[in-house]
């Protein structure tokens, strides 16, 4: 790739971008000298239960990567050790470093479904920052001031409403710009709410002697609800080790936004160019795509990534009969899969993910819960008879079958 | 001594305490345990020359050791060992660990003058500052919140005025406030300038399950000038290194304070009491004493701290006795010294140290430089004649005797 077609591709996506000229230089510099840049993104040392919100970032991450960059995943485990400094708040104990390292292998076991692991260090700035002597914290508090902390929007408003600011919380975002001095970071990404703190890592830098860092921020993923931040105490998320079945179900059926909500879902959660959307988006302007089946195909592409893409195919498919079945269509709507006539019912629910396994679809056949066209099957010895059947099992799990 | 007598010899020419209640009780519970209290004070690491303006603050922690009482004369090197933090000022290098330990010498020279050596713990807040870790400054910067650090006016005034406020800036009284932690100080002196980052330590030491300290702030003396704050880049300082007879010079000619200020003097460069200083009071008002009387009283009393009674006695004799000179005189307002007639006038030269040796003295005469009621002698082994003599030396020395 030319490097503005890098640029494009880094940048594809972010709200803040500090500087795009910088970071070309510096992408034309590290290529002339072959080295990978340093690229440094700070997590919650908390326990990690990853949603699609939380990968538009980590998607990013796996840009630079795709371009054989060196991404930090950088566990911010020092202020977790601390808990709550004031010791007035039970619900923030420190963490124990067992704790620390049990979440980082959390993370590890779900962002490696994204990250490259071989382009990919794991690291915790309790390293660092709980080595630095009192002379080092007063010589980092040195290279910062009142006024440009109380830029930071929050404390502000703080200050002005006449609410308390702990003189520690100053210290945080110094502490995050140390990590950037310490791991002498090319770029840091961070979402949109994290500009300050990424700002006062890039502001400090020089006063290190090190070239300041360029600075990404990705936005917010809307909800579900296509209306707030997606979280998990909304309910509005979707979650990355979610089933495949469940993932499709929510992007499908649960999403509430609007058109252009799920234009920025295609952008921010899979990997297709600007160019490929607005294609697609062209075709549904003309009728020649609906809605809904490009929500299908946007649950594909993100199921892909976290379980496969035959497992995301064979979601999409499950989720597709379901809604089917719900609309008393029977399946109708399905493409047929093909499969031998003359063989067991039993086996081919099997197969076709109806029932889990032989004895499940024996039970099922049983308990007169699977038809054909319709008409309940009751013989657990039955043959699929050629020709093309609608298979149901149960309410929900609904197939539609060419046997031959 | 009672508690009420304690607590009006501790507070006495105070201009802060906070608070008298708490130091009452810290008093009494003191004595009943039988242990003496922990007084801190900070002092500046830089090389110190002391003058008659320190000596306020030293001689209030001399009437805590008059008691019994611990003093913690703590050498503030942490923040000298850090020099200017923003590494922009040429003029505040960094102190090295052996600068740091020969201004200490310097110090205890000077101040052992009145300290009591055995009552004074010499200590560096280096020892405990750099040892502590990121996680104990963030839980100690914790302790404290902006808005309670902008009521330091200066803090106020220089925000307000759009002046950068280094976040550094804001550790210092914290180090100061943590340095009554670690010491578990009952009480913490300070000049008037001092109270706000004295209270800081008042604050914080709950938090760390201690009492909070008491605090007292001794005034700013004014110099001899009697309008400005005494300082040696004014040049209106009197110091406590000084030759016995230039201190009292000084005291009694250079001082062109109003007669309020020179009671000023009494009260926080004596031990008088109230008391005596307003019988004093009372016979300056009536005319029984004059305004030099008093220099002459008062620059005694302050040289005999540093030089001893004899060497004080001497050195106003002979500001006196120049004084005289000066006034044409001849020293008839001298008090006449008793002498043994018949003795060779170059020892009485020598005992009345208008001569700094023998050789000096016959030196003197065979110069022509001595005169007995203002006739020359030119004979070095006159002897001096029973009666009252106004002798002179050179132009300066002078002194009266009675011979007999």
């Amino acid at each position: 790739m030319e490097i503005e077609e890098q640029l494009a591709y880094l940048t594809r996506g972010c709200v803040d971008v500090v500087r795009a000229s910088d970071l070309r230089a510096r992408l034309t510099e590290a290529q002339a000298a072959g080295r990978p840049l340093v690229v440094k993104v700070g997590f919650d040392p908390t326990a990690p239960d990853l949603h699609l919100g939380h990968t538009v970032l980590i998607r990013k991450m796996k840009h630079f990567q795709d371009l054989g960059h060196t991404v930090v995943f950088l566990i911010g485990d020092f202020t977790g050790l601390i808990g709550d400094p004031t010791g007035r708040s039970k619900t923030r104990p420190p963490l124990t470093p067992e704790a620390v390292q049990a979440n980082a292998d959390t993370y590890r076991q779900q962002v490696f479904r994204i990250l490259d692991p071989g382009k990919t260090i794991v690291d915790f700035n309790s390293r660092w920052l709980g080595a630095l002597t009192g002379v080092d914290w007063v010589r980092l508090a040195a290279r910062y001031n009142l006024a440009q902390m109380l830029e930071r929007r929050d404390f502000r408003q703080r200050y002005e409403a006449g609410q308390p600011i702990g003189l520690h919380e100053f210290l945080y975002p110094l502490s995050q710009g140390y990590d950037s001095v310490f791991l002498k970071a090319d770029v840091e990404l961070g979402g949109t709410d994290q500009l300050f703190n990424l700002n006062v890592g890039r502001d400090i830098m020089p006063a290190y002697g090190l070239p300041a860092q360029i600075i990404l921020t990705t936005p917010l993923l809307v909800g579900l609800d296509g209306v707030e931040k997606m979280s998990k105490s909304l309910g509005n998320y979707v979650g990355i080790e979610e089933p495949a079945d469940e993932m499709v179900r929510k992007i499908v059926e649960d999403f509430r936004g609007t058109d252009e909500v799920m234009w920025t879902y295609f952008t921010l959660l899979t990997d297709w160019s600007a160019a490929q959307i607005a294609e697609r988006q062209a075709q549904f302007a003309a009728g020649g795509v609906t809605a809904s089946d490009l929500r299908y195909e946007l649950a594909r592409s993100i199921v892909s990534d976290y379980h496969g893409a035959a497992a995301a195919e064979a979601a999409v498919q499950a989720v597709k009969a379901r809604h089917a079945a719900r609309q008393g269509r029977a399946g109708d709507e399905l493409p047929p899969q093909d499969v031998a006539a003359g063989q067991l019912l039993r086996k081919v629910l099997v197969d076709l993910a109806l029932a889990g396994s032989g004895s499940d679809a024996t039970r099922k056949i049983a308990q007169g819960g699977v038809r054909l066209n319709g008409e309940t099957v009751n013989d657990i010895n039955a043959l699929v008879p050629a020709g093309t059947w609608t298979i149901q099992a149960g309410k929900k799990l609904v197939a539609r079958v060419r046997a031959t």
